[in-house]
């Protein structure tokens, strides 16, 4: 795996979440990768639109690793979707700048698989929240990878039950940064 | 129409859209209305959460009126959501206060209605991103007003059709807090 991937981290309290840390130190030593946490570089929301933009640029793999909050990213995420990807570079006419790019989405939930259903007390399957965020991603001419890597009652799972999804995690990435290198 | 509206308007340029301040001017004089207008009130993303709460209790009608941005609310709003809809007190065992009350969204959008569809360039018709505002509501006991108002091609609307939206609104709002009055 020699492709650059683009990790954006997006967990409001990044030193109190284990399921976080345990999840992004399965994967960032693997060659090529860069880790932004946001909450870190940001803290006042001021976020510096060229450095995220020269981030993406250097990316062929971008991920977004962050909580699930009230159904979608934190508010800093949605943010960096309005401020980075910006009309005229990354969408409208002309604007290709993440064309061709793969995005893959790993959040972190509170609940439990069975509260993502009908019946639920989130009154709707997990795949019902999942449009508003790919559809983010296809405006921008980037791949959405299929599925999410979706990590279900993050902060309930043992340190080894942890430890198995963030290995799953890396050889996702390591697949995802190798298709994006015979692409 | 008698009952308390907070209206949460949530336009990050809020002097710049005629859609918004037609739609604005079209119920703010209905009695009982109170405009919040978020970005007016904290523009450096530093919500009064006890000031938010106090006007959501004085509430039987919340409106939640803002541009469509990435397939969801404005990134103020997403934050509103997270600081404002606190655990143990929006939600969580034994927290009731917003039960009842009732939610009308009502998103403005830069796109015409057949963007919203499988084949156009949203990808989904519009109703797929639907469930990841209205569970927002309806997790804190709260009752979703149907369908959501939405203004389609805002931008692009003349004068004669925004006043007949914003006209439509207006029946809307004394319609809805009807209904809360008589309960």
């Amino acid at each position: 795996m020699s492709r650059a991937v683009t990790l954006i981290y997006g967990h409001p309290y990044p030193a109190r979440s284990q399921a976080g840390r345990v999840l992004l130190d399965g994967v960032r030593d693997l060659p090529g990768v860069e880790v932004r946490s946001l909450y870190d570089l940001y803290p006042d929301f001021d976020i510096d639109v060229q450095a995220e933009q020269a981030a993406l640029l250097r990316a062929d793999l971008i991920v977004w690793q962050c909580p699930f909050y009230w159904y979608g990213v934190p508010a800093l995420v949605n943010l960096w979707f309005e401020k980075v990807l910006a009309h005229g570079w990354a969408y409208g006419e002309g604007a290709d700048a993440l064309s061709g790019k793969t995005v893959l989405w790993v959040p972190t939930t509170g609940g439990s698989p069975s509260n993502y259903s009908e019946t639920g007390v989130h009154g709707h399957p997990f795949d019902a929240f999942v449009p508003a965020i790919s559809q983010v991603a296809r405006f921008c001419g980037m791949r959405w990878a299929e599925p999410p890597l979706v990590v279900h009652a993050a902060h309930r799972l043992t340190h080894e039950e942890l430890r198995a999804k963030a290995h799953h995690y890396r050889k996702r990435i390591e697949s995802l940064a190798g298709e994006a290198e015979r692409g």
